[in-house]
């Protein structure tokens, strides 16, 4: 049986799933992404685990991984920060082809899991979308014309990084006022705890140790009526929804996906948003863009995502 | 000898131009746009006009139309307000190919002026690129992966109308803060008028009476060390640099080409607007983006582009 070995190497670890045409995954394992001395001890162990699931019984016809600051054109990893033995530039795609004999592409997240939308969510034969996870950061992925955004360098999609407050919270990045510093999980957190601080309502986040607020906490006190919980989503809320306004006037997409952690919030997030995002719209755009939380939620996203690179291809 | 129609629709003329695979220009030929009762009277003298400079000589392969409101992927004009006989639903594309049994495509002139560029000027072999046309308004086409970013619906690349300020200028879009509000050759007058009105600076700008003063009329002043003309370009390049540098993040471009009236201010206005877009870059953008003049300044683009989405599809 033909399948494609998806594989999501994450800070923590490294899922490795045995993906058929339809998006099943058929075999599965994992192990922990940081063991390692350096690349070559870890594609090491990674194509021994690979094998091992494959043995006897399934044909390879690709790989496909996706990976923090992986290059899609060069097939590299480019000085990942927050993975010890990739601090450096590794052709990973060569080194893997090297050993497997069959083709294999490489991605970031975001658009990874925007290309499993394409092929297994609710992006099934929409052409103009925009995937974007809410999880530690913003990522996104931009599909135009039914391929990715990718840009002449292959950096195309940093929607995190595009500036929402001039001068406003520093990012990792170096810059200041990032989407990404207010519209993400760590956002979120930075929001709660500065509300807390400077308004006088009662709430039933006062209750928690700094520490213990997590978008889930803050999500759990909107559901029983928290008004500075429903606050804090209308301020992400207004941030994300104005953004979104200049974004669809640039690529006009049919819908807008959202996934990860903080998407969890569902309504309570993407209601004002969209309410935000149709006031900032011109005419010709509004009450045409679906924001949806993805339909990948709760499944395997990132491994189907990238498997979905090869499987692309070949449907 | 085969050609491509190029048509150019504007406010005041449509132009027409028999174009070569080489981007010369044959034949040309101009009427006015608006002395027309109808659409049907309309296509009547254009399909003489095209007739006429085609007679015995040239092999029409395709048409090509650049106008306002145009729909790329339904060939329809769709309300455009600023030419009497179009503001409703036209199905121009098909009435031109009734009449000439070959292709017809259709685009907006922003659009059509980035294939143009692509196919003429110098954005030869760039795939990955945005042109901008500083005119009364502010248009944009997007190159991505070497095709235009066009949209579920037609309709992307309004980059004119992404929100720089919010809460600002009025917009004819009927929105506040429009980019175009500020960055086009309204824009920049609105801009110098009020700065007249709230500055005390001496400048060679008071002498003009409100009505006179164009971009022109600022660029000369800056040539002469005005300071208040360079306040103004500094204030203008800020708002586009800024957002510039979010398009960057999103679709990093290897080039930004400008084109139209207030592009003519060269470096007076681009020198800055990269300075600007610089600083709000993330680190893995920073000194890779080319800020130029199109290469089609001073020629007929408007024509080259429209015949260019035909020249396009057969090279």
């Amino acid at each position: 049986m033909e399948i494609v070995v998806g594989i999501d190497i994450g800070g923590t670890n490294t899922e490795i799933g045995l993906v058929d045409i339809n998006g099943n995954i058929l075999e599965f394992d994992k192990f922990e992404t940081q063991k390692f001395k350096n690349e070559v001890e870890y594609i090491e162990t990674l194509s021994q685990k690979v094998k091992s699931l494959v043995f006897n019984k399934y044909k390879i016809i690709g790989l496909g991984v996706g990976a923090p600051n992986a290059n899609f054109f060069t097939g590299k990893i480019e000085n990942a920060p927050n993975i010890n033995w990739a601090r450096k530039v590794i052709p990973f795609t060569e080194m893997l082809s090297d050993i497997f004999k069959v083709d294999v592409k490489i991605t970031n997240d975001a658009n990874a899991a925007a290309i499993g939308e394409m092929l297994y969510g609710n992006a099934i034969g929409v052409k103009d979308f925009i995937l974007i996870t809410l999880g530690t950061g913003l990522g996104s992925g931009f599909v135009c014309n039914g391929e990715l955004i990718l840009g002449h360098d292959g950096f195309a999609g940093e929607m995190g990084h595009i500036t929402a407050v001039y001068g406003g919270r520093l990012c990792g990045c170096g810059k200041q006022g990032c989407l990404e510093t207010y519209v993400s999980a760590t956002g979120i957190r930075t929001t709660v705890l500065e509300m807390l601080r400077y308004s006088k309502k009662e709430s039933l986040l006062r209750k928690y140790e700094a520490k213990d607020i997590t978008s889930k906490s803050i999500y759990e006190a909107a559901v029983l009526g928290d008004i500075l919980a429903h606050d804090v989503f209308d301020f992400t809320a207004k941030i994300l929804g104005e953004k979104l306004a200049d974004i669809v006037a640039l690529t006009s997409p049919k819908a807008i996906y959202f996934f990860g952690g903080l998407s969890a919030a569902g309504d309570y997030l993407l209601v004002p948003t969209k309410k935000y995002m149709e006031q900032n719209l011109m005419p010709i755009f509004k009450n045409k863009v679906k924001l949806e939380v993805s339909a990948l939620m709760g499944k395997n996203a990132a491994v189907l995502g990238a498997a979905a690179l090869i499987w692309k291809e070949i449907k």
